[in-house]
């Protein structure tokens, strides 16, 4: 998909909530669990009852891997269903990976070639030749690692270097990466006063905000400082939308606090 | 395994090289992709011709991802298969995870449980709650990345944040982390001088090393500046053993330059 394909929906759906599905067996209704693949089965039943407010959705690697084959295997169902029922989605593989150049290219093959994602979020430790393999891919998005929405973000990302925190040298250095116009970026809600320095480093760029609701992050705040003409926001809520209710309500649960969010976002759209 | 339990497998096989199994399709015999499964094939023959010359196997996930399901199929047998007939393994899941708390918790569980691996690579980039998850097993390791063998390592890891490198800085801060003592790292061989300094800040931790051969390392300097009174080095090499050839000679290829590195090891080791 391209960036302008999403903006254009952001504008016809009035919303650029993204849905994190991330999906622990021990929260899910437990009548899904005598499902052939409950894991998919869940993931069907909140995308069928949300997709009309939401722009993206955002499974996290980790929820599938630690069910092994299995996880992977509805990881595969459920991005094969997004692409065929809801190709005006964006898709976002949350997988963190990053590696030495071939390493990285083998990543990128997994998500953008044979999972058919979007986008994925990277890890920008490793660097230039780290990232650039997954910037290669035309019409597929690398959404780096900025400033991350947990207290551990205070270790090493706000630490500065030379003359400026460490997670500003990673915005203004992968400016120059090759294919640079690839990038989004992942930018913690929990520290919303950030992205008015964040957006004079990247104006443009499209920033994925994770931490709005069950990390504390206020919408109204992100939007005020992270906003820009094409909207250049993807807000994500996981466990606050797909964990709303763990009883046979849980798809209509899902649904109100999903247009809950929308209602918001339209709100703040119509206001610029 | 415990640290111990690696420490005396070094001494009895009078080495310390990992071999990295890093199966690419279009590298392997080409009369292997006839077999029902030709990744776990090629892990099986390579694992059975070279077991009593290594003390460690380390699949990077990516090489298995890249494949899909029948990928993670092949890196669930890879791993039982050591588990099952070499116990004695130290077995590392090359992953380079790490996200916030309630995630890494999830990919914990994939590697340490479900695939039941002894160790795992963790990317530092989201601090302390992104690693904790990982060290709360025990017996179980936890390989940081430190300073890797690429090009892009000079990007982030040595600039200089406060009053030394961010690599430095990522060692010392990770000391005093919950479960510290479950920590090994990653430093790559191409940075051989730069292993004097980092025995300062970690002189007992083990050093998983990447980058000898293929990417330029040394054997020799990375003993002589990074070998602790334990050995405390896991050399790994991959394509230098794995695609000594690509013949039906491939197995003993890859025995004769297992053997090559396990006499350097030996000659090290006896003359300490």
């Amino acid at each position: 998909m391209t960036t302008a394909q999403l903006i254009s929906e952001i504008k016809k759906k009035q919303s650029f909530l993204c849905i994190g599905l991330d999906v622990d067996l021990n929260k899910i209704p437990q009548y899904l669990l005598q499902e052939e693949d409950p894991i998919f089965a869940f993931n069907k039943a909140i995308i069928d009852a949300t997709h009309h407010l939401c722009v993206a959705y955002k499974p996290n690697t980790a929820f599938y891997e630690a069910y092994g084959l299995k996880g992977w295997k509805a990881l595969e169902k459920t991005i094969n269903y997004l692409n065929d029922k809801h190709p005006e989605i964006f898709t976002i593989a949350d997988a963190k990976r990053g590696d030495i150049g071939n390493t990285s290219s083998m990543y990128a093959k997994a998500f953008f070639e044979d999972l058919a994602f979007d986008s994925v979020t990277v890890a920008p430790y490793m660097g230039k030749d780290s990232v650039e393999p997954f910037l290669a891919f035309k019409d597929k998005h690398t959404i780096l690692l900025a400033l991350t929405s947990n207290q551990g973000a205070f270790d090493f990302q706000t630490k500065t270097v030379g003359d400026k925190e460490l997670y500003k040298q990673v915005l203004e250095t992968s400016k120059t990466w090759h294919n640079a116009e690839n990038l989004m970026y992942v930018v913690g809600a929990t520290k919303a006063e950030f992205l008015e320095d964040i957006r004079q480093i990247i104006p443009n760029s499209f920033l994925l905000v994770p931490g709005v609701g069950a990390q504390g992050g206020n919408l109204q705040d992100v939007c005020k400082y992270g906003m820009n003409a094409n909207v250049g926001l993807l807000i994500n809520s996981s466990r606050g939308i797909i964990y709303a209710s763990n009883k046979e309500d849980f798809v209509n649960a899902a649904a109100e606090k999903a247009k809950d969010i929308q209602i918001v976002m339209q709100s703040i759209l119509s206001s610029r």
